[in-house]
């Protein structure tokens, strides 16, 4: 990471990452469902948004610092869970909770981590950390997971809510993805072997493995009345994690969630779904403020978190981006990218006129001008 | 259709089936009417929905099956009828019935079958068949094929209303298209050997040969009092096949229609009309729930049909994806992309939070994100 | 004209005179001003009108015939005056006035045309023409031309509107655009041979000749009151060409002209003007059917025809599609790009359940559907 | 610049001057900020307005000019500030400056001149030009500076209030773009040797030089009050160059500007803002009429800046158009640019039908054909 081969962005990270990883690995990080459309879509979200940059307002002490569900960070930006890290970068996940730590950002673990989450915890001791949780039919072993990353002191549970099923990913069918025989899902070591590397299925098998291993494991039955039951197993707020309506954002609250995350688990699920950003105002409408609202999906720059936050969001989480930099060089590629990201926010942030992140404003992002300004005045006027 | 070469989609099975038809009858089952706007313009329609997808409910026991027209089907999915499916496999319209059999579908069987009924209905005893009629001007051979599908219990007769004249498709203009000697319109065999081969004129004669039988054949007067005519000579429903206006759809349920299928017959007619998933809330608004409405032209995925039904469709039929399967690996590719659309359809269910048909809502999709969200929120509270 | 060779739509008769055509007269026929915007935008405007197609109708007896301005004409579609035929073919307007003839419509002559109007009547006496009228500096000649043009029984004076001064032709600056030394804009003749080449400059010169001589000669002073000054020299009914606001249109039914011409001149006046069709509306709607308002610019399929019709044109108008005939077959391809909008024209018609001309109906067109149809229906319902 | 070679529009100069200029400076000239969807944007706005041309207006007497901020011009355009000239042509601003007088037009000179602003004024003298003005921490070079300008005659000054701190352009950070060491910031060399070069690193140092100068001496604390400060210590009226905001405009008046630039920056600076055309007309009402508003970044041709006027602007203002045209021909080269720009107005003024500047009115232009005309009346007729 020296010289002019330093990337300027989080898509050349992504290019170089790209043109390091085996097809297989690279497929599956990168891919979404289908045909892709709600992949594009999420970015393009971002694009369709316009900022009403105010000017001429001292933004000489600028304080970037946000403080996410309790917890101070540098900025508002969260490391979205993400699976199998050390298919990524030898040190995997170990690599990205230092990075997390020496950012002052919160990084959200896995389930199926490469890692144990103890040993994540060893690493970066301390250091703010959410634990992703997806529930398995054997509800003792799914508590056991939760109990230990309290245990550790992962200061929530971030349980995601789309995945009763995995979504199509074509690469992963065509490749028969599966996890490389020399790793594991390393939490559950300890727990029962079977579920390490789980259904994933031998050279020999066909499919996605790991949606074999989803369906075999994975509890469909997930229902809101499950938050009431973790909630009595755990004191460690819940984080709904996957929401895209106004009508769930409600039940949420209603269920005793701490916080939502607008989430589409980054296009992987199902394809042709709103994009994140423009779902993200019904579920803040709907909130009125009550908990906080986060987004993922399509978040590539320090002006998408901008807009993330000018349309009600507390934080916007970041997956691919640092996985990319994982890839291309380990922890210090994951410090860069959130340094990047960082960065690009604060400029954004001093060319829109804010000193600290609650100066964003809803009023300081429009849509994109299809439906040109005079229009949406008009419409406005009628309200 | 073993290892990796096995089609994970239906865009796989055309590229295949492309690489392996003679141009001419390529041309025949690709093509759309003149510039092929309205070709693309229905899939982009499907594309232009978005989900709003519901999360954590129990969707273990999902149960996919629907009532079509009183037939008990494997999902909400009907094979719309195609013409001359012995130019894409030597089996034909009996591969595609054993294949709709096995998989519990409706088949839809053209006039124009290369297959006489009688012989269709061997092939696959009992199975849920509609017959598709194209009203010739010789009214008695019209009855004629209606008393015979009636006799062999076909379920109903999608009367196609579309074809007055045959639309301008140019592939077919260019290659002189015509049915290949080998074979007949088998349905007319036994009736009027002229019909067998029709006006489809010898390998000097220019421009499409269909379009000449069409319009030396096809009754250009038909109109709704047929309808009338038709329920005195026949006991089976009529389904209209091939409206697209609120208009029409009250004339039909006037006329006494049993069900309506929106469709702009895969785009082959008249180039420039709406897309059918555009034109399908209309219609659907206009008939209120007292008949069964469908809809076909453009399906691809499993997806779109979750949406058709959330935009009030009964089912949705297709057309070239199951004729591609045919010409690739004969009934075991029509079974294929029947399983591989159910596959999808349930898993985007799934991932909509919809345990049975019936689940499946209006909100559940809105209009893409040009119109973006609060903009219609706004439209929609002055209503 | 033979065999495979034969162009089944009018692109294909674009892309064979492309090849044959001398750069600099392609560049001339074909080009729009400046970035070409509304060149593509005139094509785009009638793709983004969507039919709403009416079945069930009885078409067995179709009459397209039409009176244009009094005129009895095979359809709905007229040859627009463009100049300079001989550019394009030796016969160049004398196989123009006999294809047009031959099928039954009227053809426009250009003020600019390269044989004399008097020898253009006498190759195809009697048949329907409107003379295209540019007003020179020079009155006492205008007024010759007019006279002329009159006792050779042209039906009308399309007087042009929009060209005050030359538009930016890009090509014809780059490529120096002059009439070749071998031809003359031959109604000049008689009267001044200054006006016969104009101050179409040598090939020393730079720049579009064509622009110069349009600068120094056309009278930039034309206004409302000229229409009187017409009137009073000339029995002739005055079709205003190229209006496309509703203030002209107003401005020009008190003038007292017969008829408008919705135009841009097919793009080569001012760039980035709205496209015809999307004009047409606001023009019919402020003359409130007290004259007819044809349309022209970017029709290149019969069913733009239709189209225009339902937007409450009275007929809609061709430049480049016949010069592209004329310029691959002469008076053959006049008549066959004729004969195939003709045809395209009848099979939209029937297809949309039109048996004559005036069953053609408003309703049976919607914009396009970025403005989905249940947000149009619920502004509509607002009106 | 002879012959064929002679440029027929602005993008044909950016071309040339995109070959012949080092990569370094190209990339310095043509870059936006991040991904540049700004940029695009910024010309793709002007495209998305549509003339609506009235004709049959006398146009023989146009008149052109147009009196800026007291000043006679000979059109409503001016030659917006842009930075080191130098590396575009070895006169860099002194050619710049004879071209503009030569031309009657204004000309903005930057504070980054590599010409100091005395040499600039002696070139060409009493012709008219802005002082662009950025505001350095040292207040005491700041109104050295101001007065200097104001005392060479300099008719106003340019407040850039955009820029805080300087936009991600990627390609300077790739390059390590640095002010070559041939060349200064020469109005710096008289008071602080340090600012001439400022802290453009050398050649081993990373990323843009221009943006660590920037961060070291530009003062983040200009704020409103500054105005007020400005203005007890210069007679020259004050606009206030990069507000994209009615909020914005209606605070610069309160602070006594004298006129507002809706400008930004070219897409140099924040990403994503909105295009200034569309930014442009929520300035205009806001204002009021009650000071002028300019508007500048993408402007490419005439028709544009008839566009920029019908929708309020009292003058375009063009950045990188003439820098193109002084790297490529010098002096010569930014007059051929300012006369094809005229010549493209005068034209786009006479096929709209004005004869005078005032002529030009808002309804002219309408929106683009997404939101059809038809909705939009509709609209409308409900405010
Ligand atoms: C390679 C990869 C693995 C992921 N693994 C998980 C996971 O194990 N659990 C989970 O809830 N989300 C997972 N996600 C979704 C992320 O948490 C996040 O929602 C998504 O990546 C955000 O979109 P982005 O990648 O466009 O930033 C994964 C995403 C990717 C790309
Ligand atoms: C090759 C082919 C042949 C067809 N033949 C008939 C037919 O004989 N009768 C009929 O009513 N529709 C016919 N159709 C239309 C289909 O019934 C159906 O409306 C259409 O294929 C649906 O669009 P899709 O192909 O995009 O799924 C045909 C379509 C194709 C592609
Ligand atoms: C090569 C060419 C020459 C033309 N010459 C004239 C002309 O002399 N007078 C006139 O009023 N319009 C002229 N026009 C404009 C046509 O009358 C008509 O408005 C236009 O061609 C319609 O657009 P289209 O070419 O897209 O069909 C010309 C157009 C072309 C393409
Ligand atoms: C190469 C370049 C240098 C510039 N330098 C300055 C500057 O020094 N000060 C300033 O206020 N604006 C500067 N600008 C912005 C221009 O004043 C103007 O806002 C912009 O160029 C208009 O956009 P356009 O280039 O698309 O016409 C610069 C722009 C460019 C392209």
């Amino acid at each position: 990471l020296v010289g002019s081969a330093v990337p300027v962005n989080v898509y050349e990270y992504h290019a170089l990452a790209k043109a390091k990883l085996p097809a297989m690995v690279y497929g599956y990080y990168a891919s979404g469902a289908d045909d892709m459309q709600t992949l594009k879509d999420n970015e393009e979200g971002f694009k369709r948004l316009r900022f009403r940059p105010r000017v001429l307002i001292d933004v000489t002490k600028q304080d970037l610092t946000a403080v996410i569900m309790g917890t101070a960070t540098s900025f508002p930006m969260v490391l979205a869970p993400t699976a199998m890290q050390r298919m990524a970068h030898p040190e995997g996940e170990l690599a990205t909770a230092r990075a997390a730590a020496a950012q002052g950002v919160i990084m959200g673990l896995s389930s199926w981590s490469t890692t144990a989450l103890e040993d994540v915890e060893a690493e970066a001791p301390g250091s703010p950390k959410w634990f992703q949780l997806y529930v398995y039919k054997d509800r003792a072993i799914t508590l056991e997971l939760v109990r230990r990353a309290e245990r550790q002191g992962f200061l929530a549970i971030a349980l995601t809510v789309d995945t009763p099923r995995l979504g199509r990913r074509e690469a992963d069918i065509r490749n028969s993805f599966s996890l490389p025989p020399h790793l594991t899902m390393a939490n559950f070591a300890a727990i029962d072997p079977s579920r390490e590397q789980g259904k994933m299925t031998g050279p020999g098998a066909k499919g996605s493995g790991l949606a074999s291993y989803v369906a075999s494991l994975i509890d469909q039955s997930l229902s809101w009345k499950d938050i009431q039951w973790l909630k009595e197993n755990s004191k460690m707020p819940i984080l709904a994690k996957g929401i895209e309506t106004a009508e769930d954002a409600v039940l949420a609250m209603e269920a005793g969630c701490a916080g939502i995350i607008v989430s589409n688990h980054g296009a992987r699920q199902l394809d042709g779904v709103v994009s994140t950003i423009d779902a993200l105002e019904e579920v803040v409408q709907a909130v009125r403020g009550r908990i906080p609202v986060f987004v993922d999906s399509g978040v590539r720059r320090g002006t998408d978190i901008v807009k993330a936050l000018a349309l009600g969001a507390s934080g916007a989480c970041i997956g691919r981006p640092y996985v990319w930099g994982l890839a291309v060089a380990g922890q210090q590629g994951v410090e860069h990218v959130i340094q990047m990201l960082r960065n690009e926010f604060a400029l954004a942030m001093a060319l829109c006129g804010c000193v600290k992140v609650s100066d964003i404003k809803r009023d300081m992002v429009i849509r994109d001008v299809y439906a040109p300004y005079d229009v949406q005045a008009q419409l406005k006027s009628k309200m």
